[in-house]
């Protein structure tokens, strides 16, 4: 090609003084300096690795490269990367000192020297030299016409050993490149857990070739065969990912429950026949796969013998595919009904001096722990688990907070006290749609609590948990990107990494590029708005998408029944996402305008008010051959009441009653229309009440 | 959802009765008639099965519920359909006789009876059944607030027996979820032979459990798994459809011969050292895995009886993979230069009788076809391996015209006359760019000449074949669709079906709803332009994208070395697509303007002329921070230089030399920048020269 020669040439041409602030690195490195001057980028550009790594590097340095190329389309010379010292003369020289382990507390360091002709990143292991290479492709700048890395010194390492992604891959399947993409996402900000939800009420996803009823009676035919399990858990390694395996027990078990009835806590008096053949019999319970989203009841029983040797047996076939050292067997939200209506439980109960359903959970939990320390593997579980007798070996995950009735991060502190080591999830629900600023403020370090070294040492980190209720696998990715972005930022940079603006800024550059992954959290909304217009081109749907967002919490499907596990999931609610892009360009067109309402402040947020009147407009058009559109029009109308009357205010001068402006305002705040809000309400407020 | 209720009612609301013209099928059914009336669609339609079907059907039904769900937002109440007879009072009645082979001349028939309260789907086979549902969901209609389908009566059957897809997964190896959602492609225009082109120059692509060396060596670490390949033969067979593998020999061997130099027919003098010590030695020549594309030497040796032992070795461990009859074999473009050149294969020759490297790759191919009747299967191949001395029971690809200097379609002639089968694929590379028009208009069938019913019976129908030198995962969909689904009209509808504007106006939308099976063909050009533009907003660019396309034929990457193997292909001419959208109106436009030179005619053909002067502009304002842009501006240039004039001359009556205008056309003629061409220059040229 020949402007690839043109760039060979232009790249040498000026590259004006980079700043801190022009950088979109995330999460920020522990130190960084720039200093004058850059390196050039040329097709010839070239890798070369030295030092005793994991063969994961080889993979690890290809794919950097191939990143690269696709960003600035030079297609570089230099092909694969399959061995130690291939091309000594090559500018990016990458030294690792010995192999990493995919471990926690592992050595994650690097530093990385960029000069005007070399590079070198150097790191004790391969995982850290990854995210050297992360960190490297952050830094890539551009001119009008070539692309470079700025001079600059970067020494680095993580804050928390375990920052963690959980994919809940039972309530809505998510097949395999979901996953690959999204540990590609993870590998790029540089987190280093998957925890990988396996199990729930509405699904078993784990082949198993010993009790194939499981997959055969309880999947639907969508699960993870052991083949692509092992082939995930060796692509995540590739990328320096721990894989974390959960089956959730004892509660939660509708799915094992539908292949295993017999171990079931509930049993029933049923009617059989009718009339004078009618008798009642006392039988086992018939379960089935759960379709809506909620807390159920069916639960296992921890009575029965029969409930330890089916899952001795699953974590013996199970385990063997997950190298890592941590196995999660949920225990939450077991609310014990199925277990007080069976006698034949209450007397176990009594039998072992269990006081209270709580202790009988302890009692199921321990049973598991030995099955687990077979295969070397420590057992995790959600908060549940910590009760007076549960063992200190076992990892606390903490995920309870004010919507569970309790103060945000309790558990946590209560773990590290008894002398558990423990993970913080609350905060981090990405599912629940609540925006990147909110789960940015969450430190897994607890703030006004007094914690001894030992116990702050107990504080592992973090995890974003994604559940799967509400999302399929063409709209996930837009619900954890780029969010979890700005939590691995939170757990990897220095407490003192704070400054939202900072982050929202860098944040859309960090969105733009985790894209070059197959990550779909961009491009999946213009196929859904496509279905949703039934193919009529129009902007209006778009604009009205970028004031919106999802109804928060878990208000949108609060009966757990609305939508299906087999819904499809295609509707307006599932376009839109939290920090919806033209609400908070608004809030800040808006701040300026109050502050300083000079003309072209002000024409900021008119150009804004008349948008909203014209997509009004338009959108009633759309709508005359889209239904999908119909139920949006009274949220639209909204909007463009409101909108007029301010135009009418701001632009034209004229006196508009403020009681007026008030009721149009005050519809405005409004969850009725297709399970979204209007995420301007606060920003149009403050027009108002101006 | 509060508007579920209000679709319920709404949909009993007036629904226009619809003409054919307005149907968006494709293909187009063998009998179809319209009547008054509709179908109204609710949250409670149900589907129920009866007969003897394939279980396979359960699997298109629940797929056929949630594809017309996530359409329609509806959400329906069934959920898995899993057996016979479930719902018996369902909406939706679907009746096969019996179960489908997946084979040729199977019996894909069915009809499609829709009245106001229930739509009757017969089949002979589940395989017809499933076409009939892909033409349910290609009828469905709606109002500006329901969705239906219209009454009508259909009875449906393809004109030939073969109507395929070939994917080169070598080249560019495409992984798993690549091939599933081009399978769901090919199910939703009704096509049914998948040929999956495994091996070539580029790389193996199946793993060998007894030669691993073919992976371990010859694949990058990319292939498909032996379990993987078993799902997507499942996948493909579960929607009607064959699988028919390719391992390419004698010639196409580099990938074989990286692994198994022993067998190649390369024999090479190397020195040795030097100086004093340096000797000749005559040694086994080492291959490497190509990274370019072209046609090259690396050949089997057809002499020798390792090669024979390797391939039936090879052909009993894969054949066991795909059930189907058909196993394709190459044996194109082997150009002998190797053969030539080594002293053994000449003598063979002699030994044997074989009067030239035809006769020879005769004896090769003859090898094979006991190898493979052991398992069951007929060997296909390239039209190449039609040699005088041939087994009638080989299948022979016709795939030579013009560009290999011979006339398009001879060899189907040739090989019907001879007694052989065959396949047309000439006219059907859709990874040449060619336009839809193109393609359309070749049939199977040939038009001149003259052959017996016998014969015509031994053209099995035809093949569009996707090779993947300049493509990858992220832009294959976008090579394929929409054009494939006009060659599947081609190969399915009555040879009368031929107008070119009633398949421009139906392909709109059968393009757009072939995003709902995952299919990125549209949307993966947005992420594209992202990267091009270096995230910067701006509708300039896919302005230039929709005028602008890929260079046709073989152009873009003559010398085979532009692009490499592992070139991300993130360039503009990735992004560009045959047909493209504002070209083809804008020809419509210029049409309609010269035709009647009146206000409106002319105003349109206006705001495509201001549209471009605005987009070289804003694309100047964009390439300041966007290097990817450069190389697209002197190509904008052209057609802005090119608009203006035309603007003076045509909105503001001014005269404008006719050289001046002449010069700036030609200029807007031009391969030379970002490989692609203006596809506006014909209609420009209308426009200068009326």
């Amino acid at each position: 090609m020949k402007y690839i020669l043109f760039f060979l040439f232009a790249s040498f041409f000026s590259t004006a003084q980079v700043t801190k602030e022009q950088l979109n690195v995330m999460p920020w490195p522990q130190n960084i300096s720039l200093s004058e001057g850059s390196f050039a980028l040329t097709k010839n550009f070239k890798v070369n690795i030295t030092g005793a790594p994991n063969e994961r590097i080889f993979v690890g340095a290809t794919n950097f490269l191939r990143r690269l190329d696709g960003r600035t389309g030079m297609f570089f010379n230099q092909g694969f990367i399959t061995g130690l010292n291939e091309v000594p003369e090559a500018q990016l020289q990458i030294n690792c000192v010995r192999g990493g382990k995919i471990d926690l507390y592992e050595d994650e360091s690097y530093s990385l020297d960029i000069t005007p002709n070399k590079i070198t990143l150097n790191a004790t292991t391969d995982v850290g030299a990854l995210h050297g290479m992360e960190t490297l492709l952050q830094l890539l700048q551009n001119t009008n016409n070539s692309f470079y890395f700025p001079v600059s010194k970067t020494s680095d390492f993580p804050r928390f050993t375990w920052r963690g992604l959980m994919i809940d891959g039972a309530r809505h399947f998510m097949p395999v490149d979901v996953i690959k993409r999204n540990l590609d996402g993870m590998a790029a900000v540089k987190m280093n857990v998957f925890h990988w939800h396996l199990v729930d009420d509405q699904g078993w996803r784990i082949e198993m070739k010993k009790h194939p009823k499981l997959i055969q009676m309880a999947s639907d035919g969508n699960y993870y065969t052991q083949e692509e399990i092992k082939n995930i858990v060796k692509y995540a390694a590739d990328r320096g990912i721990l894989v974390v395996p959960e089956i959730d027990v004892p509660g939660h078990g509708s799915a094992i429950l539908t292949a295993y009835p017999e171990i079931g806590s509930k049993v029933e008096i049923l009617n059989v026949g009718n009339g004078e053949k009618g008798q009642q019999l006392k039988q086992i319970q018939k379960y089935d796969l759960e379709r809506n989203a909620g807390i159920f009841t069916p639960t296992l029983d921890p009575s029965n013998p029969k409930t330890y040797e089916l899952l001795s047996s699953i974590f013996d076939e199970v385990c063997p595919l997950f190298p890592g050292k941590f196995f999660h067997i949920g225990g939450d939200e077991n609310e014990g009904k199925d277990w007080d209506s069976n006698p034949k439980i209450q007397e176990f109960k009594k039998k072992h001096k269990l006081a209270n359903n709580h202790e009988l959970q302890t009692y199921f939990t321990m049973q598991l722990i030995p099955m687990l320390k077979k295969h070397n593997k420590e057992l995790m579980g959600w908060e549940e688990i910590m009760t007076k007798n549960m063992s200190k070996d076992a990892i606390i995950h903490s995920w309870k907070g004010a919507n569970e009735g309790q103060m945000a991060g309790q558990s946590l502190v209560d773990a590290v006290k008894g002398g558990y080591k423990t993970v913080l999830s609350n905060g981090y629900y990405i599912d629940l749609m609540y925006e990147v600023a909110d789960h940015y403020a969450v430190d897994p370090m607890p703030k006004n609590v007094a914690l001894t070294n030992e116990e702050k040492a107990r504080i592992l980190g973090g995890e974003a948990p994604m559940w799967t209720e509400l999302v399929t696998p063409a709209t996930i990715d837009s619900r954890i990107w780029p969010r979890t972005a700005a939590i691995a930022e939170r757990l990897w940079s220095s407490e003192n990494v704070t400054d939202i603006n900072s982050l929202r800024k860098r944040l859309k550059t960090v969105s733009f590029r985790l894209e070059e992954l197959g990550l779909t959290h961009l491009k999946s909304k213009e196929g859904l708005l496509r279905n949703i217009s039934n193919n009529q081109k129009s902007d209006a749907l778009l604009d009205l998408s970028n004031v919106c967002e999802p109804l928060k919490g878990y208000t949108r499907n609060s009966d757990g029944t609305e939508y299906k596990m087999y819904s499809p999931l295609t509707l307006f609610a599932d376009v839109c996402t939290p920090d919806a892009s033209d609400a908070v360009d608004f809030d800040q067109a808006v701040l300026n305008f109050l502050k300083d309402k000079s003309a072209e402040n002000q024409s900021v947020v008119i150009s804004y008010l008349n948008k909203w009147v014209k997509m009004d407009s338009d959108l009633n058009v759309l709508s005359n051959n889209a239904p999908l559109v119909q139920p949006l029009l009274p949220l639209s109308k909204k909007l463009k009441d409101i909108s007029q009357q301010l135009l009418l205010k701001i632009d034209k001068k004229e006196n508009v009653d403020s009681s007026v402006l008030n009721n149009l305002l005050e519809k405005c705040n409004t969850k009725e229309h297709a399970d979204v809000e209007l995420a301007v309400y606060n920003s149009l407020k403050k027009l108002v009440q101006a």
